[in-house]
C-alpha cells in the first residue's frame, strides 16, 4: 500500500543532492542544481521538481552536459555585461557564481546584464529571477528552447517554446513574479494530453502540413503555436535574437539540430537584464517600492490575482509542515540515489 | 469633387510644421512632432500620421502640454541610465535630445537606458525603435498609457494599452520592428467598431459589470482585456512597473486620474533599453548580423512575415511616388495651418 512520507526542505535537499553525487556531478553543479529543483518541490511545481532529475541524468548520460563543469567568470572592466561560460555544465552553477558581481554592476550602473553562455539550460525562470529580486533589483530572463513553434502565419517548428520571465522586489512580500512560455502551451502540456486520450484545445498547435489541429500526436510531429498570436510570435523571434544571436549562442532549430531530441535538457545560453529601481526612480518624486504595492492592491482589490501566488502558498506550506511526497516518489528517489547514471536509459 | 493630391515627404514635412509652429509650438517641439507624423504617413500607418494633429494640437489648448518646452538632459558619469526631462514637451523631442548620448552609453557599456520622464507622450514607438537600430543597437522600448484595460481575473480598468515595442538592426534591409498593444486590441479599434455598427469579436472586453460582451459602447464603459490572457496582463504589468512606477513616472490609472479624459494625449514617462549585438557577441563564434538573417530567411521561408514589412513598403512607395492626400486631407492641413488652435475644441 502506497504510504506517503513528508520530509523537510533541507531533508529533500540531502537526498536530491546525494543522487547528483553520487552519478558523478561534482559538488558545485550537484549543488546548484539539487537547489532548483528542491525549490520546484517546495512551490508544489511537480513539473520542475524531482521529477526533473531524470531529465538530468539522461542529460548527462547522454555525453551533452559536462557534470564535472567549472563555470568560469568573465569580468571587463567598464562593461555592464557580466559574462559567464558554464563549460557545457548546468546553467545553474553558471548563474550562481555570476550573480554576486551581476548585481554589483546593476546597482552601480543602473542596470546591467548577466550572459549565461555554453550551458546545458535546467530548470524554470522563476529560480533565477527570485534571486535577482532578493537583492533588491527587478529582472528580465530569457532563453531560446528546442525548435517546437512555428511563427505565426508560418507552418513548421522554428521558434522554441522561449521562456520570459520577469521579477520585482517587494520589501515585505513575495516578489512580483512572471515566467512562462511565449508558445500557447508547454510541450508537457500537450504530452500529457495524449497520455490521457483527450483532444487538445483550438490554437494550441498545427499538425505536419501547417493545418489547425486538436489531436496530441499529430501536434506532436507538426508544431506548437505562439500565445496571443503575432504578438506572441514576434516575442518569441526577439527570444531567439536576444538570448540566442545576440549572446552568441544557439538558436532553438541549431539547439534541435545539436541534440537531435526534446528529450535532453536543451545547450543554449541565457540572457537576464537587471535594472535598479533605486538607480532608476533616484531624483523623482515617490517611492518606486511603495507605488509598486498599490498597483499590486489595485490589481487584487478588483479579484484579479498576482502570478506565482500559488506557488508562494505552497512554499509557506512546505516550509511549516515539510514537503510530502508520495511512497512511489521516494521509492525513486531511493532508486536513482542507488543506481546513479544506470538508473536512466 | 474631391481630388487627391500627391506630395513628396519633404512637402508633407513643410506643410505639417508650418501647422505646429503657427499654433505655438517651438522649433523643437514642432521639429520632433512633424517628424513622426510624416513618418506615420509615409508608411501608410494613417492612425498615427496627419490624423494624430488635432490630438496634438487639442492637446496643447488643454493646457495639458507646454508646447514651448526645451527638454534637459541629465547625464550621471559612470551611470548606464541617461534620463532626458521633457519638461512637460512632447516626448519626441526629448527622445531626440537624448537619443546620442544613450546610443554612446549603450556602445560603451553594452547596454543602456534612456528615460523620458514629464513628457506627454505621442505617437507610436516604432520611430523611437527604429531611430535606436539606425545606430547599429537593439531596442526594447515601453511605456504606459491611460488606464483602460482589466488584468486578466478582474473586472475593471487598470492597465493601459501598455505598447511594447522591439527592434533589430540589420545592415542591408529595414529592421525588424515590432510595435503593439499589450491589450487584444487598441482602443481605436473599438470606436471603429462602434461608428459602423458592428460587434467586436469575443475576448475583447468587459462591460461595466465585468461580464464578457461584444457591444462596442458596453465595451468603452467597461475595460479592454490584454493580449494573450493573463501572459499578455503579466507584460502590461511589468511595463506599469518598470516604465511607470520605475522610472519615478505616472502609471496608467495615475495619467487617467490627471487627464480625465482618453481624448489628450497622455502625460507619462517612457523607458528604452539599448543593446550592442557587437558588444554582446564579442568573442563569441558568428556574427550576430549575419546569423539573424538567417533566422529571418527561415520565417519566411515557411510563409510567415515580419513584422512592419506592410509600413516599409508603403515608405518605399512614398518615397519613390510621393504621398497621396485626398481633397479633404488637403483641406484639413491647410484650415489646421490656418486657424491654429481655434481649429480644434
Amino acid at each position: 500500500m502506497a504510504q506517503s512520507l513528508t520530509l523537510t526542505i533541507t531533508a529533500l535537499r540531502e537526498r536530491v543532492e546525494a543522487i547528483f553525487l553520487n552519478a558523478g556531478l561534482n559538488p558545485v553543479q550537484a549543488t546548484a542544481l539539487t537547489t532548483v529543483i528542491v525549490a520546484g518541490e517546495r512551490d508544489a511545481c511537480k513539473s520542475h521538481g524531482i521529477y526533473r532529475i531524470e531529465g538530468a541524468l539522461r542529460t548527462v548520460k547522454a555525453g551533452k552536459v559536462d557534470p564535472r563543469a567549472i563555470p568560469e567568470l568573465q569580468l571587463n572592466e567598464g562593461s555592464a555585461i557580466v559574462k559567464v561560460n558554464a563549460k557545457r555544465g548546468f546553467a545553474n552553477a553558471a548563474f550562481e557564481l555570476g550573480l554576486p558581481a551581476f548585481a554589483k554592476r546593476t546597482s552601480e550602473f543602473g542596470l546591467a546584464a548577466l550572459v549565461i553562455n555554453d550551458c546545458t539550460h535546467f530548470s524554470a525562470l522563476w529560480p533565477e529571477v527570485e534571486a535577482v529580486t532578493k537583492e533588491g533589483l527587478a529582472a528580465l530572463v530569457m532563453c531560446p528552447s528546442y525548435a517546437t513553434v512555428a511563427p505565426t502565419g508560418g507552418n513548421k517548428p522554428l521558434l522554441g517554446t522561449n521562456p520570459f520571465a520577469f521579477g520585482w522586489p517587494r520589501k515585505d512580500a513575495a516578489p512580483y513574479v512572471f515566467d512562462f512560455a511565449t508558445s500557447v502551451a508547454a510541450r508537457g502540456e500537450i504530452e500529457l494530453h495524449r497520455r490521457s486520450g483527450r483532444s487538445l484545445p483550438q490554437g494550441w498547435a498545427i499538425d505536419a502540413e501547417g493545418n489547425p489541429t486538436t489531436e496530441p500526436e499529430a501536434a506532436l510531429a507538426g508544431a506548437m503555436l505562439p500565445f496571443g498570436g503575432h504578438k506572441g510570435s514576434a516575442i518569441g523571434t526577439m527570444i531567439e535574437l536576444l538570448a540566442g544571436i545576440m549572446i552568441g549562442d544557439l538558436t532553438s532549430p541549431e539547439v534541435l539540430d545539436y541534440l537531435g531530441t526534446t528529450t535532453l535538457a536543451p545547450f543554449h545560453g541565457e540572457l537576464i537584464i537587471g535594472m535598479s529601481p533605486e538607480a532608476f526612480a533616484a531624483g523623482r518624486p515617490g517611492d518606486p517600492f511603495a507605488r509598486a504595492e498599490k498597483l499590486f492592491d489595485a490589481i487584487v482589490g478588483q479579484g484579479a490575482r498576482l502570478p506565482s501566488q500559488r506557488r508562494f502558498a505552497a512554499r509557506q506550506t512546505s516550509e511549516t509542515q515539510g514537503i510530502i511526497l508520495t511512497e512511489a516518489e521516494v521509492e525513486q528517489l531511493d532508486r536513482l540515489r542507488e543506481l546513479g547514471l544506470e538508473a536512466v536509459s
